[in-house]
């Protein structure tokens, strides 16, 4: 079929050739000239508008957002939305916020737009391995989008499946990124016991391979894990400091919200931010409390 | 080669079977008649006693342990010692406390007789996917048994390989169920925040499949997951009740005496403990104090 | 000075009488028939509707709301806005959000209108005691109300103080009650751990009170648990179920939103939730899952 | 009464100090002479020897020792045992680990020489204030101590008590710095958000002055803490890194052992375990993983 797509980042571009590969049409928007002019080398019909994007697409339209979450979501449909005609279709590819989804979803409802969203995983490796693919959404647009959806998933019949109404597809990517973080965690925290066993001088990158093959913990992030690890065993040169995208966030404001305990998503979260705090107060108020309390030397800085 | 196997539990007994069917010779010893019986029929030459076992297999010998870590392991190794000649080598492969496995190692060695220990990961499924083989002990030794280990593995030049000397092979296994602890309590708890969001309906077993194709938290452990939630969608009649083995709570241990702060390991332990708790002081002097501050209403049980 | 209360439950009546025991004159209004009867016997000018508060006080005026925090809040300064003049001061001496606190003040500044927050800590015993205070908003508008400040302080100098700008006030408060979280749970697990320790016998009251004199973890929440323990040593018929109040919550969103990693104020809130929980679906899936993996016996409910 | 004390550092001088102050009679050894100088300064009858020290004693004896605990505790042990006679008590004051008490209570126990542990909480506070003591051991031995404890306690009906049989005192101590560490991180905690709330410009030191006052949270660490903060408010020069004594990791275990789920009290160590990491292999790791997945930068180090 014929889908738009716009955002020709990695991301996007990825997921319109892998469409292409399978026999669809894409026709791609970026703002960026390179984007385009990367885009159109494989397969995909740049163009450089919205307008043109929407003329070069015939109705009832199917456009796939993959651009960031947030602002630019909300913006994009702004533009987009005067351009389309009921009977449309918008997908958010993207890693929005599921409330913010649920409520753009009653927005377009109104001009008869339909919305789904798509959680999406499997980051750079999906051109080639596929996508998993956590669709919300009406179900007759859903299954409008069908061959979209085999087309971008492992295989036809595997990795994608609607998972509930409007929202529930980003709900469920922003769960599973939680899952990711404890997942990361349970890895580092595991590798950093082994490193400390100094006695022993095991090779962790060698104990990851092993555990690739056969093992209870085997994964696709422990083959990460033992990527990164057989190029640089002893992690030399990268700092300690652990990033965190918003799904961590939200996995974490909703399991309270929900009366859920998760504490290993939620540590998993707080050992990001600690990783990133430096001089902590909090260390420097217990340090200066046991100074006061038992005369225990303070080291100072 | 020829291999001892003493202990023809499910474990012991699919190992041995696995080895005879890549073209080893398997003496194994179990005091069960039933579990010998069932074991011939596996192409194993069961014997009824640990002289047998000795007489069967010539010098230098090599005796696979499969048998329940603690007191069994060291009493095994008590009546075989005076049965072994210098030279042969008997193999560790349960999840003994690796300290121990220090210990029996040089205990052995007074008298020549190798002792290697093998942390093994696959359960059930190791004997059509192979184990997952973390070796310790003497090099030598270790190549020695080299065929036996290429059998084991789910591939000969994969998922198994020596780590360390003695102890290393259980130690790297600990850490390795300390980690399957925390993805384990990662999924449970991003489950359980998907079961809990009742406006969505989620259908938690599809969003499990639908993971295990192409998504950043695929591993053996959600397809263990899946099949889970496949048969039983909403877990009913099952209790909310985690059994722990020791190597979490050695992990954890080890990890507090190398100083390595593991909060996520450790969590997943604690959350075992939680579970089966039932009635919590904690919680119920929580309840009191709240009561006694506040005025706030206690729920009476 | 005399001051307005809006609000006579258990809270703002013991304020009012405070107040009124050193000498201010209180008006103060409630909904409800009997709690007015109460207050006037505890000495306060009891009205029955806003109109008549407003009257009573004369310009420029000082109103107290204890109300419950959220919408009652904002309803009563709907209806109060309109009846009050510029120069007049409102307080919220409830645990309202704080950011709907910098909100309020800034809606009621157009008027001309002053708006204090102020955290309150102290419950029931504050009557006799005194509270604890923490004040935010215009300085000047403080310090017009330092009487109050000082009659409701355990003593004129000590216990209240304004803390920063408007909502400053309940963000300490805030605070403050998510550290109340994690004592509360560092001695519940502490008890908890004494109550299990069967071989020692240990009388968990009478340590309690031993504390309370001398030793390193003496508090107010110490007293507390005493009390408590000491009438219901065993805690016999306390259901293990712990509430959770808003302030934990916020507490958790704001560290997590400013990059402070809070484990043990964090862990102290998801410990509650855990205590509702009852039939943990994580925990069935975590059980279920030992099931598929190892043939673990799973037990059934 | 008279009584023997071993071990005249802080806590042992302080100890005899106030002893003597309430009319008991101390023979003090230690074996640095400054020690025994200044003991001598405080009413203390200093010895040089072990042999003196038992000889100025009348039997039946009590010896008290605040020695450090381990080691030093068995080989005073190990020294003073053929010296004492049956009848006679001797105290360990320190932080013993519980189970070294009950080891040793039943080596002494062969010689007719009782041996009572006392948890010792109060600090360098303890002289002045009183101690909290937390006695184990035999209850005749314990009784015929009393006029120590009553001295040494804050008053002689308060503040101490036997708690159990022997090791009873020490495990209850070694619980009580474990709550220790669970509200020390609280407060911690709670300091660094209101620290980091950079817009409120809030004075944490005047916070924690005026929360010592009428406050749920009041707390005589709460105390030690405004103390620091007053001193230093921004903790300037004070290194964020926490030390931790061996009662806390004992608690934690000791909780595991008991099948107690103590989060907080596991966090606060694991807290303060991470103070100290400096560069941290787990999250190094965690941003490896991250680079491998997604592209997403690195930040070298």
């Amino acid at each position: 079929m014929e889908l738009g797509m716009v955002g020709l980042g990695r991301m996007g571009a990825n997921m319109a050739q892998r469409l292409v590969q399978h026999g669809h049409r894409v026709v791609g928007f970026d703002p960026g000239p390179q984007a385009r002019e990367q885009a159109s080398q494989r397969g995909i019909d740049a163009v450089g508008s919205l307008d043109e994007l929407v003329d070069a697409l015939a109705a009832p339209r199917a456009i796939w957002l993959m651009v960031p979450a947030g602002e630019t979501v909300d913006r994009t449909l702004a533009e987009l939305r005067p351009r389309l005609a009921a009977g449309d279709v918008v997908i958010d590819g993207g890693n929005s916020y599921y409330q913010d989804t649920v409520r753009r979803a009653k927005e377009l409802a109104v001009d008869g737009i339909a919305y789904v969203d798509c959680g999406t995983s499997g980051g750079v490796w999906g051109l080639a391995e596929g996508y998993s693919l956590m669709v919300g959404g009406d179900e007759a647009a859903v299954e409008r989008l069908r061959p979209v959806f085999e087309a971008l998933a492992p295989a036809p019949d595997r990795g994608w499946g609607r998972v509930g109404p409007s929202g529930a597809g980003h709900f469920t990517k922003m769960v599973h990124n939680g899952i990711e973080y404890g997942m990361m965690q349970a890895y580092a925290e595991g590798f950093a016991i082994m490193e400390r066993k100094h006695e022993f001088g095991l090779d962790v990158a060698r104990i990851a391979e092993i555990w690739r093959h056969g093992s209870v913990v085997r994964s696709w992030l422990l083959d990460l894990s033992a990527n990164a690890l057989q190029r640089n065993p002893t992690l030399d040169g990268i700092a300690p400091f652990v990033a965190d995208s918003g799904e961590g966030r939200w996995t974490v404001a909703e399991a309270i919200a929900l009366d859920v305990s998760a504490p290993v998503i939620t540590l998993s979260l707080l050992e990001r931010l600690r990783s990133r705090e430096g001089d902590s107060f909090a260390d420097k108020l217990l340090a200066a409390m046991r100074g006061e309390f038992g005369g225990h030397a303070i080291r100072h800085s």
